[in-house]
């Protein structure tokens, strides 16, 4: 099978959406907004032995390398509408990229994103996605628009996926019981796709949560210049992160939970009026959506542990280059 | 130097364009064509070992990594605006790094393209550039629009880049006066993007000759549903191809010329009523614009050699599954 063999095969789709002038099998593919729309426009690279396993199950790894663009569009606000694929594969292997594609077209299909161009090559394993969003001129959220004041909220529970990580790592154990639920959250996380565009207008700021909420909020923090008093007690996480945090293995939960990564939840903020807002969203979308914490006039993040004392040291957050 | 100091130093970048809302350092990038205008956008994935090698010149390799995207724009018509950079690199070099940006940076400040967004990692290198172009609304340069009596262009000259390849695998001899010419060819091609914006309009079809001249022709004939007959003493190539293939070298020397690859020249269609035009294009941006042959309702591509005598076997296209 050659690369347009490849592309026929596994890439080409029957163009769904109306402002695609041009999809699949030309040099570009062709798009514009409706009249007072703007696209928001996103990658990402994932690369074997990095941020995936050379086992990985192809099917989740095609929803995922797709999941992880549409959470940065949710952290904008955006409404997601178009994607391109490239990727590298060491041989053409059909079962493997037939799996692949079913993983990424489901979800696709799910949130009606289509894929309009892409690039295969042979390589080291690796995917690179663009995601394409839309939204009503001017509504992005940033992630410079926190004041003093706003409150502090994520959404659904943070540190599941790292716990899988270091269970798969055998540094830590949980019930086995406790297992296949981790164990989603790392391979198949869900993009706050809803939540985020229904963020417009609600959050001052808004990123989502991939390398570590401690990492993560320092970039709000940063382009926002503001700072961060949040309080460990209240970051909803699983049971089972609970529990290891009560016991011995308290450094590695907090670093789960803190600095884990590939949460793939929304971390945002919102003035105090905005609260009954958050509540009615978090109650329509049935995504749990917590109070964690408030942005302060002065710099730096402090985070109160489950006494209410100031915490010492921070577990540092997931970085690709240390 | 951690992935976010990585970002501020190389990649951070004064907004340059006014429908640039939201540059690098968000989730995503904001942008909006003009009214009546719309974006092209396309990818193309570069991979050591395959598409560079493992020692070239980061410079050289920032200005290519950029061309061939800019070359896939100008096949379509449209002028570059924006791009998105996403690299794997096996450890954070900093003076390397420095070197492939400056390559990058020049040719994108020659365009005037600004860098919205990208994404760095630890991995086998690789680069995924994602480039997006503007046009007026309905002016894409598709390759589904030649018709049979159009005649065939290409821009500049083909099968140097290949020919720079062969020797450097020793599989081939050149005068040494000749190899610095040949080499630039393959280690920094120009993207024809004055050409390509100036082909809307004028051209029937279009693509960039990036997979060898035979191979790359064929989507336009099936895009467009016909044949073509081309001569190959029409086909314009250095003095050095030229020569070679007038020797024993010529499997070779047709084989660069026919199926070589990385030439990024532009081969487009236009009826013969365009020809002066085509002409007043060639002399007005100093590009040789050669015609080649004519496209036929039969479908099918034959080629003629100097004698007129159809060519029985045709060397075969650059296959990245191959």
């Amino acid at each position: 099978m050659n690369e347009f063999e490849v592309i026929e095969r596994y890439f080409r789709r029957p163009p769904r959406n109306g402002d695609v002038r041009i999809g699949i099998g030309d040099d570009g593919a062709v798009v514009a907004p409706a009249a007072g729309m703007e696209y928001v426009l996103t990658v990402d690279m994932l690369v074997e032995g990095r941020h995936f396993a050379a086992g990985a199950d192809p099917r989740q790894l095609g929803h995922k390398t797709l999941a992880v663009n549409l959470s940065d569009l949710a952290a904008m606000g955006a409404l997601p509408r178009f994607v391109l694929l490239a990727g590298a594969l060491p041989v053409a292997e059909p079962d493997w990229l037939q799996a692949f594609m079913r993983g990424f077209d489901a979800l696709a299909a799910q949130y009606d994103v289509e894929l309009i161009g892409g690039d295969t090559t042979r390589g080291p394993r690796t995917f690179c996605v663009t995601a394409i969003g839309e939204l009503p001129a001017g509504t992005a959220i940033t992630r410079g628009g926190a004041n003093p004041g706003d409150t502090i909220f994520v959404s659904g529970r943070l540190g599941d996926a790292a716990l899988a990580l270091a269970v798969a790592g055998r540094r830590v154990e949980v019930d086995p019981m406790l297992l296949p639920a981790l164990q989603r959250r790392l391979d198949a996380p869900e993009p706050r796709v809803a939540l985020g565009v229904a963020l417009r207008g609600v959050a001052s700021s808004a990123l989502d949560v991939s390398d570590g909420l401690t990492g993560d909020l320092r970039h709000i923090l940063d382009a926002s210049r503001v700072g961060a008093t949040i309080d460990l007690a209240a970051i909803p996480c699983s049971d089972a992160l609970r529990a290891l945090a009560r016991g011995p293995q308290r450094p590695l939960a907090l670093a789960c939970l803190l600095a884990g990564g590939d949460d793939y939840e929304l971390c945002f903020t919102a003035t105090p009026a905005m609260r009954e807002r958050v509540d009615a969203l978090a109650h329509a979308l049935s995504v749990p959506l917590t109070p964690i914490g408030a942005i302060t006039a002065e710099p730096g993040l402090a985070i109160r542990d489950e006494h209410g004392a100031p915490m010492a040291s921070l577990p540092h957050a997931f970085d690709h280059f240390a």
